[in-house]
């Protein structure tokens, strides 16, 4: 019925967040939607993010669906030293390789901490599957690491996105994924019919419409996406056009809530 | 390696996030943390949660490998009068029931709209999958419904809240999951090896460790959760315990960044 959000060509990716912490409603993820806009800089489409538990057979099981099913894997959360981080475990588990010292992870480890400070459970953060490569942690040293399309990062955000930066330049892109919006005081039941007929028009492009409450009033931002830079801005053109048979006050852009 | 977060015996929950723009970035998702810690309370663990784009044959496949799989299944978004807005018939497709004009959601929308602002495309919100019983909406009258163990809901928090306020009561649910939090100015590779000990001497309560940078300094958070009142407290006194014998400030509950 719609349009997906880039050429099929695109390569894709899919989040694995791992933690209960995120699944009790404890803490709330901010880790998605870091990645899923920096990827899209590079072209890479965020398609799919699964939440689970700190439960091995779920992460196992996870990983190597999803390891399958998309073009770049990311894991965030469970690298640390404690007896809820099992990531490492998991993934040498789903690659059916073995968990082992890594030398390089381990010198690291060393730099970063006191002799007395580096105790058992901090060098468990050392113990990395078996031809993974390793990924900087330029934070708190603990690094995270990759092995065949899974990438395996670290849940505090600021350690998640220096490793990300760091990982992103590196991956097989594709044609950025670029977006224009535009918000007015419509409500979108006003225009549904005229901005579906604009996406049959444009199939290449993803146009998503998004109600609003802002200044005491209803609204909507309608988002364009697409990789096609010629075919966003006509889009775009035909979405204000539409618009401007509705209302004079087109916003370009999202509406502050001011 | 790890205690679920509740006893096996609990009903689970699985959260449909459906939308290009959380995927996207554009969007930050608050509803999977609501739904979790509501839920909570009546005994009901979300246990996972999938975030999928406005694909129908993703949305027809992962609704109808959820409902398999998890007691109850909660989606949230794509129910509303635009082109993207592809649930409802998604979730007929995933039951094999026609969707039709539903008599109870088109009174429902009669009522709140005056009769000129009724376009097809609002009608549209009464198109409801055969058999399916409707959720109220009391901020903008278009309902959510129910179909066996799956609850379709809108994405946008407030009304999804109050459809959710409305359903959890009406779940059978298991005992309430309670947590208990303690925080401390120790980092988590200094209590790792103990608090290890500790999760391994209370399997029924779940010990999550949650590094944070506050006031300055490094700390962690340590949550224990789970249905058994008395095991939780005992838990509680064996991690309070072991913090004591490294710091003499102990703070109960989670510390605010000032």
């Amino acid at each position: 019925m719609q349009a997906p959000a880039s050429p099929q060509t695109s390569p894709t990716a899919c989040a694995i967040i791992i933690g209960n912490e995120v699944l009790s409603g404890r803490t709330q993820d901010k880790n998605l939607s870091f990645m899923a806009k920096l990827l899209g800089k590079y072209g890479i489409i965020m398609t799919e993010a699964r939440v689970i538990p700190d439960i091995p057979k779920t992460i196992i099981d996870t990983v190597n669906a999803c390891r399958e099913q998309f073009t770049y894997v990311f894991t965030t959360g469970g690298i640390g030293p404690t007896h809820d981080d099992i990531t490492a475990q998991c993934i040498a588990d789903a690659f059916q390789n073995p968990l082992e010292r890594n030398p390089d992870a381990l010198k690291l480890l060393e730099a970063h901490y006191d002799k007395d400070q580096l105790n058992n459970a901090r060098l468990k953060m050392a113990n990395i599957p078996k031809g993974a490569t390793l990924v900087p942690n330029p934070v708190s040293a603990a690094p995270g690491f990759n092995i065949e399309n899974v990438y395996v990062l670290a849940g505090v955000p600021r350690i998640m996105q220096a490793m990300m930066e760091h990982i992103a330049p590196t991956l097989a892109g594709g044609a950025a994924v670029q977006s224009k919006t535009l918000s007015c005081f419509i409500t979108e039941g006003q225009i549904a019919k005229e901005l579906g007929e604009i996406q049959n028009q444009y199939p290449a492009i993803d146009i998503g419409s998004y109600p609003f409450f802002k200044q005491q009033k209803l609204g909507t931002s309608l988002v364009m996406r697409g990789t096609d830079t010629a075919a966003l801005d006509a889009c775009t053109n035909a979405v204000r056009d539409m618009l401007k048979t509705h209302t004079n006050d087109i916003f370009e852009g999202e509406l502050n809530d001011n």
